[in-house]
């Protein structure tokens, strides 16, 4: 892991630019906090940069709940070299959604599978690295999205105690077996009337994961129309298992 | 309204019961607040002695909040003269669920909404006589079940601001459309597993009403089984639209 950058925030929080390899992320860590910090993994669609103001809010948020939060670039995303298969699974999902057809689960998959299988991994060494600093600590928690992502990281990953899902992407039928065997606390958002996602679909994924505790909160509006309160019920959810 | 006991909680909160006319009910102001202070209504599945331990529970987490609190019995329920129609309904309704049959929208119908027709009016003259109080001002939520009365009374109380349901009873099919009417800001608990209610219907109680701001949290468990956190959401609820 390589800090390309660093920058305190105006609220003190330091924000490092990093790479590890040829995968770049954010760290962003709390001015003050019990050193070493519990972290927070924050997922994302993909696209660091166009992603950017939204991650620093929600890093911002759990730097102020005393959590580090950090961030990798999607394989395929950003600055990142395309991945064809993947662009090409996306313009067929697009194409349906524009197109108000119901979206084949073998566009899905397509789409979602390689790309689990691959991020999954550079999320793990990400943590590995992340873990070596002397300012983070864990215990370790996952937010947001992609889904799939946080469902197969919360399987495989046991030092991730926690996850707050945004149940905002498809998810590939195979993959419903994955959230059965998911047994850590969940917290997921769902935006009711989201565009890009299928309801009923988020619904039937929340009913399979076999945590004893998960909470579905679902809101108002589109995709991305998570209101403010739902941010802060999120980091309670993390302050009560993580800290 | 006849104040009948009174007693100094040891947090401080004030709780007194009254009646209005033949309707027993209860009124829990806190100890330090503003006053005139804002009220909650607090609902319940009747049985005013039996409910008592989560109802002052309820009250404190208001009263702590700077909320007043109060309740009245159910008709036919508790120390109210039975309505043997509500009971027959009742008993079939308990009858379908332990045979695990599908419940009847007419078994619903007969146990519902008489309820509701009674039950609306009471609250409504019991809110008169809150807000003559010098210490109640107002504004005013609703919280709890009978969800059908709360839905009723989102349509038909203008000073009920904000109400935080619990989808945990039936709804006729014929209050669908009431729910429709709904426009003020919804906080609605779901117990996902809960074993006397129908989760379909809830969500599609929750999809149904027509308020802008409307937040689902569903939380695994049981009917009994609210954790506490949910509480602490719907205070947080409260505060933001009540205050």
């Amino acid at each position: 892991m390589r800090f390309t950058s660093e920058q305190r925030l105006d609220d003190g929080v330091l924000e490092r630019e990093f790479t590890l390899g040829e995968i770049p992320g954010i760290l962003w860590t709390p001015a003050s906090a019990p050193s070493p910090a519990p972290l927070i993994l924050m997922g994302h669609p993909g696209g660091l940069h166009m992603m950017y103001p939204r991650l620093v809010a929600r890093a911002r948020h759990a730097a102020a709940e005393g959590f580090a939060a950090a961030t990798i670039e999607l394989p395929g995303s950003g600055d990142r070299p395309r991945v064809p298969a993947t662009e090409q699974a996306r313009a067929d999902l697009r194409r349906a959604l524009e197109a108000g057809e119901p979206v084949d689960d073998e566009i899905v998959d397509r789409l979602v599978l390689p790309l689990v299988d691959k991020a999954v991994p550079e999320w793990r060494v990400t943590l590995d690295a992340l873990l070596a600093l002397p300012e983070i600590g864990g215990p370790v928690g996952y937010s947001g999205g992609v889904i799939a992502i946080g469902v197969r990281l919360a399987v495989v990953e046991p030092r991730i105690l926690a996850a707050g899902l945004f149940a905002g992407s498809f998810v590939p039928r195979a993959m419903f077996e994955e959230a059965r065997q998911v047994t850590i606390p969940l917290h997921v958002l769902l935006q009711w009337d989201d565009e890009g996602n299928d309801r009923q679909m988020a619904l039937d994924l929340f009913d399979a994961f076999g945590s004893k505790e998960k909470t579905l909160e679902a809101n108002m509006g589109g995709h991305t129309g998570v209101p403010r309160f739902a941010g802060e019920a999120a980091n309670k959810f993390f302050t009560r298992h993580l800290k």
